[in-house]
């Protein structure tokens, strides 16, 4: 199936529009956030599921069929038949830490063009950038233990693996979802459930069974009826496996007190030499609990994360948005933005470039210049990444992107790290883009609105 | 691709230890919601996305494949190459009205493969259901206006094609999304984006273009710059269109005060003859947003509802659950439940039905009994869908679930339906379930805690 469809209507009616009325220009969108929904940075994630967008963008015979229901013109379905992205984009790579304001992918190319491409790249970008940024917060929270992902059950719906994909760029160790495990490469996880254990007569008879089946990858439930006499039972099974030469490798509380739990079954476990049994934590967790837990000193290794962090819950959505800043008509650039009664609302207007600016290594401050500008002694956060319609930049693996995630993330001052009340950090306008937003609002205000 | 491998790594760790065991009873799993996340009832969906998955579960060679990289024992992996779903299951038809603690959905089968199935059924329930329930307080807080799901731009990832089904079935007339037009047969509806508006020169410019293109179908966006000036020029088109036999359909606000803007707005069209002239308001709009706006006597005639609509926001995640409550072993049958250190989390033993006792025409209240108990003057609301792994039921169309979910929804008495506030619809247990939960929890007291 082709990907073409996946769009809203207005973005075929527009083409319909800008083809028929034979406005063409060349045109520049940015695709950027206004607002961060925690926290004060974001992490980047979705380039790569646009650019496999990009590189197979084509309208199918289906697809023309459809749209011939829908009230366009035959003679623009002629031209959709043909349909290709022939421009050019640069982009944050995958992994990157970026801010608002900041263009994260910056499109150029035949307007017609530009307008299809938005809501793809809206809807990819947007949730994996989310995600991304969400797991890396709770990886952060969790202050060296190790985070599992649990979420398929509770996620969107197929969102679920381009989320779990997301999970695994911003840090997380592992998934409990097998299709990720197999599409995507990353390491699978996961214990036994309630229903496991009530399954049997009596709960040993179900932890016996699972060690059983498993002498060498033994994780235990000990919640069921009651997480204490659960852990003096995880502690008979692991005897038996001892004395068959293995290990119990954990045991995991699913409810309670997590932190107070954690502590007692810690002492129940080392108290008959199981110091090296882990402890897993699970049930509703998020940053901000583990942060908790952690302050209290719980005795957890690993924490089972699902819920809050397949779906960013309470802020399930990115506002990142799609604004063109610049047309060419007859080889001039005119350089666009929305003004609105929100002032919030308002775009930056030209063709922009982002630099950071790096004291001792760490991220000092962000600037956002016009194309023609150069910001001295910083690193340019964009790259070129498709170039006349193909793509130019080498791919990065899974692995690799998320290796350069934690190298970036690592690279932020700690201040901006804080689950609440973290500054903003600072992003500038280049004198270039100050002036340019002056001379645009004064035309907008002069042209449109007392017109 | 097979849909086998869309579940949790532990389904098939616990599968493998069924087996090894031989142990092998048959199982009862209920699916049900202990905690609703906005209001007082739910609209069920998704029944159909599991229904297809039962149909056609089969491990694929590059399934078996994949497993046997993860640890699996050989001899599991040849079971499972033969694995189909055997069992039966009682639902809820999609469109339903449930509360908390109903069994939505009832498997029966032997456990290794009423395991199996849990991770998808709460994948596709828990989604489509948070969100056909969002969708039905949007659209009734609209009190008969027309709502538009805008969402998949903020939609979490490819979870937008099914929440936009969701969407539809809990009462929202037309989407955005071309591909859930060509897909699902959902009208698809749309106006023009801001982007449109400012790559003209001129806004009236852009106006015009877009009547030429849709005479037919002409909505204009009027507050890139300005809201009042932009319906202005809106007037201008109008008339332009009524020249040419033609009729302007309607201009969208989609920034500032949506009230004061709409009435002021309705003046300047009616004003100059154009009271056919549809209003059209969106912009994070949801449903405490629309009922202030209808509270306000806003002139907005449909609405455009995204983000908060297709994620649920702020509320992304449904903790619909799947939790033994049976099996049968030799002949015999032993209810099952899960106790607690919190309460909310223990489970309702045995097999179960649910009723529900109407009262002129209207839902009164609903009792959930055990299999063998008949409760009088009630309708029963789980119907058979699946007889030893064959679809026994008829499939019904969108278009007729959503006749029936809007039928249900109009059997609901209103103070249910409140966005804030609403009383806790009777659920009611039957005698012989109440006793039954007090004889299990004695014996796991007895049996597990005390052990």
């Amino acid at each position: 199936m082709s990907e073409a469809l996946r769009t809203d209507l207005y973005q075929l009616t527009m083409m319909q529009a800008y083809w028929k009325s034979g406005h063409a220009p060349e045109a520049t969108f940015d695709y950027f956030v206004r607002k961060i929904p925690f926290g004060s940075y974001l992490m980047t994630a979705g380039l790569s599921y646009v650019l496999d967008y990009i590189e197979n963008l084509r309208f199918e015979d289906e697809d023309i069929e459809y749209l011939g229901t829908q009230g366009f013109d035959e003679d623009f379905l002629d031209f959709l038949s043909n349909f290709k992205f022939t421009g050019d984009m640069l982009a944050m790579p995958e992994g990157s830490i970026a801010f608002p304001l900041e263009p994260i992918i910056r499109v150029t190319a035949p307007i017609i063009e530009a307008q299809l491409v938005e809501t793809f790249i809206l809807n990819k970008m947007n949730f994996s950038t989310l995600i991304a940024t969400k797991a890396s917060r709770v990886v952060h929270a969790a202050r060296g233990r190790s985070i599992a992902e649990f979420g398929l059950r509770r996620a969107q719906g197929d969102g679920h693996l381009e989320a779990t994909r997301a999970t695994y760029i911003g840090g997380c160790d592992s998934t409990s979802s097998v299709l990720a495990g197999m599409k995507l490469g990353i390491p699978v996880s996961g214990t036994m459930a309630h229903s496991f254990v009530t399954s049997f007569d009596h709960e040993i008879d179900s932890f016996r069974a699972y060690a059983d089946a498993f002498p060498k990858k033994c994780f235990l439930l000990i919640d069921t009826y009651n997480s204490i006499e659960g852990a003096k039972k995880a502690v008979i099974v692991g005897k038996e496996l001892e004395n068959k030469g293995e290990r119990l490798l954990g045991v995991r509380l699913d409810s309670g007190d997590l932190s107070e739990l954690s502590k007692h079954v810690r002492v129940i476990l080392d108290n008959v030499g199981l110091g090296y049994v882990k402890i897993v934590a699970s049930g509703d967790l998020n940053e901000w609990k583990i942060d908790e837990l952690m302050k209290k000193g719980a005795k957890i290794d690993l924490f089972g994360v699902g819920t809050e962090l397949i779906t960013a819950r309470p802020t399930p959505a990115l506002d990142g948005i799609y604004k063109l800043s610049d047309v060419v008509e007859k080889g001039k650039h005119i350089p666009k933005m929305k003004l609105s009664e929100e002032t919030v609302k308002a775009t930056l207007p030209g063709k922009k470039l982002v630099w950071r600016i790096f004291e001792n290594g760490k991220f000092k401050k962000d600037v956002i210049s016009l194309e023609d500008e150069v910001v001295d002694n910083a690193e340019p956060l964009l790259e070129e990444v498709v170039k006349n319609g193909k793509i130019v930049c080498k791919r990065p693996t899974l692995e690799e992107i998320r290796q350069k995630a934690n190298e970036n993330f690592s690279n932020l001052p700690d201040n901006y790290k804080k689950l609440e009340g973290a500054p903003v950090y600072p992003v500038e306008f280049s004198q270039g883009l100050i002036a340019l937003r002056e001379t645009i609002v004064e035309r907008i205000r002069k042209e449109e609105i007392r017109a």
